[in-house]
């Protein structure tokens, strides 16, 4: 009965767009894919789009609600161009060496009496999957505000599709994934979450983006955005009784107020993901393709990097962040030195010795500057100072031995949301960095943004965002966001942007129910589409009862599992995330984050469903040498990995790390064990995963 | 009638306050004021203030609302502290080299159960008026939050005063004066003002701090505030019928909420400045006196002086601020050059020969830098850049022979009030000032707040002036900010902050109806109460026609009265504000302006009616040396200066710059005649002066 209406208003408006002739279809140079746009009677544009014939995304709107002028309807079609690329590109880094780009385009030019100027939708067909976006054309108007109220794209699905979804949040993006019907989304039930401090869902039926969904015919496809400048970020409202999707846009302070723009200005990119299936969208790079080329000429300096750091020990207890001990961040105690404040410089040259005997890049040091006493919760404009470390961290000191182990300072700058303190501070603050050798940062932004009124997704922090990359990138810093906007593939354009958090990381493990077997298996086909994340993998003391016996959190994975994340998740910057002690009682073990790079030439997904498991191969950068991370949800998994990736004629030494005898996440998450085999290609390798556990395997050529 | 209401609610607080035995009374060191404060039996707290034996604020509330606590009422005494104070101080430059700061303080400490802290009103009696403020007391709270809803301060009038105000502006301060009773106050008549661009009036009784008033027995008073930090600026809001003011404060972008604060913290003082003449209100210090000490430690490189620069020529239509020549400000060009732009290399060293030759010490140069073709109006967060100069402005070289002639260069920084944009760059932008050895900035601030939703005079806006006022000290670099809030005494804490602009100054009168005769009769008693003001007075050519035969603007003042400006408005800096082919037809005239200092040590009002006329002596910094400028609204008048203030047994040259013969403000405004008399203490000056006439002399001891 569902589906009646929707063929209804399907079938009325293909037969109202096609009459107008101004319907144009384009289709992707390897025919997978076609959009189809044109203009109904009331002159409102309407596009669809198929997939290896069958309709993925049926008669939707498009449009704008702005200010100035009522852009949803009485457009004429003023001229649609058509146009063919095929190109091929070099990442900087990345999960492999060089990417194709390859489109046609349509630019369906038109022209709008209230707007004084035409608008423009270019749109892009690839063999996976589809990007549009609006041009607001300038003409006569340059410099012209317009306030976007409202974006009419809609997305009407054609199914009531198995969705992987987290409700639409202004603030925050670090829920667990919920796996259903569209006809079940009902996002009241993230009420109860209390571990997310600050969050705002503000409808029953917004989603996140991306949004990946699996249709009956096993097409996967994910509503995402690409290259988020200058606009809020884009959610999706549901209808489920029609199961369309409209573009939501996250507001400015004037809740009726999405942005502000300047003609001329494009939106950011609307796609379409495509696949036959979950593991296709892993090497979809829909999303890289449609953001810009980097703007960073000498990008020798950009480096992918393992690191550790002065961090876990905080969430587990066994240090803090403030030097006053209150652990609490919102009790002002003044500078009393308390014995339990982490950044110290002794602790920081063990941590700096720990990453130079392992090969370990960078050292992330938090807690190192004055503030930390009181800001949790507290909206304080002037908290934090980045150029003022704390009396017990000596940088000069800490700069120079890091120096001389041949280790990098990850500099930590936790702005507490308090923005325009921060933006005031970025100069003095990078200039800081560079004085003491110091080339990179992790941002943090936890708390309401300042100023108030402002969301973590909206335009003015969105902007603030690329700010950062940009500036950074001027000063040779590379930059690990936490607590920003989800990525959008921004990183092409600014290959220092390295990582963003954006989603709900290792750390929740730590002190809440934590993230359920599930969440590892879903985050590569949902968040991660957008950019690489900083996960912090590599927890070897699963319960976090080691300086509390009373505390109850622990890390649903077996060890094998935190091993093998290092490969399904991919990101440039890697965390190995436990205390040096952890790691430093299992060296066998730890052998694999010592031998795993964090860069790659190739990567291929030799088995995916979406939430239940993934396994994948990727060969290291410049080397003949392969590394596979196989994990699985609560349900253990046999799977035969075949070495059809190797190269012909050589032998590879393999060495297995898989989940040991009766390993289980809740009862036994410890056993790890290891084998090395002799392969070569063409062989296959059986691997046994525990509940919630994992492989590793890293394959050496001899 | 009117007045029976009033004593009735007065005698029945009076009762019920003083029955608590809570009443305290505090009487200034020289027992001309007194405040006596108590709480009546709801524990709301009440004041009231006398002078010289009249009640001039009677029984008014005290008190605030917040989202935390209503902290209206409830309040128990907890104790009142009383001590007395006399000191002296002297001020980096000012009307006099020092300044007496003599009063009595009684500080009432409240307790309030919903607080969980307490509240002290701090109040000081000095005899040229009260101050008090609020101190919202930590205790154990330190750190929390307090969002301030509504102050519910009352000033109680006992007569129906006349009043010089301006309606309350959440925007702007560059309104007329007007002059009438309290009764008839209403701030409709300002609704078809088109000059202000960006003016936010909110309601027909809002009126402007400092409002002074004048009272039937001829006191004068003006209700103001000082020490303005971290809070929305103060209006006042009439009950017509009571002749009561409320306190109203500047809000947030929330319209709801006045500001947030971090316990404990102080609000910016309330002032009464009383006096029994008008003359007294421009000798009374209690603005200065409630301002903190200076905190700049070495003051060596802040200098008062007199500059030229390139603007009132934009103003007056013979060159443009950008580089396009569009001079509207909102037309996107880009950057071909109109031959219409001012702030070229050659023009900038055309003024600084002039400024050298005249003794002025700087040259103002707007227009410099790129962004000035397309911002006004346009709400751009990113228009100007403040380390890039125009193609046709070589900063090397300008700075080069500024250096070689011994002028400083005055750089501008126009924000069209994208603050955030500014916040960013500030920087950056005072390092490259530093770079050229320039050391004097004028802000502006044209334009509606960004972030959206903020005001000029709120609370962020209000932290954001004290931030450059804080960054430019620190980079030793004196500050003249326009469209600011108006001041409130800051100068004496950061005294490199020069003046602020913050009324309506002389460019009025190149573009609009102008500035009425009585206009510069009344910015000394009220606007300049709290600071001083970069008015740019010294125009010569009169009619601004000067390069379009069609424009009918003109300076409404003769050219005499011009010249006595440097001495009535009293700032730190004073511009020579036309053009150096205007002052060069008339070198004798102009002998006036090269010889006037900016800094003084005595200051003595020779008379002074609010509105009508003023006359000023003023003594040169170091020098024996004296200064009397003498003005009158559109009526002609005669004054007959007494001598008395000379040093006895010297004898002195007189320089006297006259209305001329027959003289008039709209008829005859050019004629000037001077004289030079000699003169003795106790001799006396005869001077005539036209309609919106004037007269300025200056005597050189012998």
């Amino acid at each position: 009965m569902k589906k009646i209406p929707i063929l209804i208003f399907s079938l009325f408006l293909l037969y109202s767009v096609t009459a107008q002739k101004t319907a144009r279809t384009l289709t992707s140079p390897g025919k997978a894919a076609t959009v189809t746009v044109g203009l109904n009677p009331a002159g409102e544009p309407f596009y669809r789009i198929t997939y290896r014939g069958a309709t993925v995304v049926d008669w939707s709107r498009l449009g704008f609600l702005t200010r100035e002028a009522d852009l949803s309807k009485n457009f004429t079609l003023i001229r649609a161009d058509v146009s063919a690329h095929d190109s091929t590109w070099k990442p900087v880094w990345g999960e492999e060496s060089s990417i194709r780009d390859r489109y046609n385009q349509l630019t369906y030019v038109l022209g709008h009496d209230k707007l004084g100027s035409a608008l423009a939708i270019e749109f892009r067909a690839y063999d996976e999957g589809i990007g549009f976006r609006y041009k607001f054309l300038a003409k006569d108007n340059e410099g012209r505000k317009i306030t976007v109220t409202d974006e009419l794209t809609e997305f009407q699905m054609t199914g009531d599709h198995l969705a992987w979804w987290i409700p639409g949040d202004y603030d925050s993006n670090e829920h667990v994934y919920t796996a259903g019907p569209l006809s079940a989304v009902n996002t009241d039930i993230y009420k109860p979450e209390t571990a997310i401090s600050t969050k705002h869902i503000v409808d029953r039926y917004n989603v996140q983006t991306p949004l990946t969904m699996r249709m009956q015919n096993g097409t996967h496809l994910s509503i995402a955005e690409a290259a988020l400048v200058d606009f809020g970020a884009l959610h999706l409202r549901l209808d489920p009784k029609t199961l369309k999707f409209k573009a939501f846009l996250i507001s400015t302070p004037d809740s009726l107020v999405k942005s502000v723009n300047t003609l001329p200005f494009n939106t950011p990119w609307r796609a379409v993901l495509l696949s036959r299936d979950a593991a296709g969208l892993l090497t979809n790079r829909l999303i890289l393709n449609l953001n810009e080329p980097s703007k960073i000429s000498d990008a020798s300096w950009i480096k992918p990097m393992k690191y550790c750091g002065i961090w876990w020990e905080m969430h587990v207890g066994k240090a803090t962040w403030d030097y006053a001990g209150s652990q609490t961040g919102s009790t002002a105690q003044g500078l009393q030195p308390s014995g339990k404040h982490g950044a110290t410089t002794a602790n920081t040259k063990k941590y700096i010795d720990f990453a130079a005997k392992n090969g370990l890049g960078g050292v992330l040091v938090e807690g190192w500057n004055v503030g930390w006493e009181d800001w949790f919760g507290k909206m304080k404009e002037e908290v934090f100072d980045f150029t003022k470390p704390y009396p017990d961290y000596d940088l000069d000191e800490v700069a120079r031995y890091a120096r001389e182990k041949g280790v990098q300072i990850i500099m930590h700058h936790e702005t507490s949301a308090a923005v325009p303190s921060y933006e005031r501070q970025m100069d003095a603050a990078y200039a800081y960095m560079n004085k003491y050798g110091i080339h990179a940062v992790k941002t943090g932004y936890v708390g309401k943004i300042l100023p108030r009124g402002e969301w973590h997704d909206g335009q003015r922090m969105v902007n603030h965002y690329v700010r950062v990359a940009e500036r950074t990138a001027q000063n040779h810093i590379m930059l690990d966001a936490h607590e920003p906007v989800r990525p959008s593939g921004l990183h092409r354009t600014y290959p220092n942007w390295m990582a963003c958090e954006a989603a709900r990381g290792q750390e929740f493990n730590a002190w809440s129910k934590g993230n359920p077997p599930s969440h590892e298996c879903t985050l590569p086909f949902t968040r991660i589409l957008g950019g690489p994340m900083d996960y912090t993998p590599g927890i070897f003391q699963i319960e976090v009862n080691q300086f509390d016996p009373n505390k109850k959190e622990r890390v649903h994975t077996t060890v094998a599992k935190q091993l093998a994340l290092y490969v399904t998740l991919y990101s440039p910057i890697q965390m190995a995330a436990d205390l040096p002690e952890n790691y430093e009682k299992r060296p066998d073990v730890f052998q694999f984050i010592r031998d795993v790079p964090v860069d790659w030439d190739e990567t291929r997904i030799l088995n995916a469903a979406v939430g239940d498991y993934l396994t994948v191969a990727r060969r290291e950068k410049g080397k003949p040498n392969w590394f596979i991370g196989s994990i699985t949800d609560e349900t253990p998994r046999d799977f035969t990995l075949k070495f059809d990736f190797l190269e012909a004629g050589k032998t590879y030494e393999a060495t297995v790390y898989e989940d040991g005898p009766g390993a289980h996440y809740e009862t036994n998450p410890y056993p790890v064990n290891i084998r090395k085999v002799t392969v070569k290609r063409g062989d296959t390798l059986k691997l046994k995963l525990a509940a919630s556990g994992g492989a590793a395997v890293s394959v050496i050529r001899k």
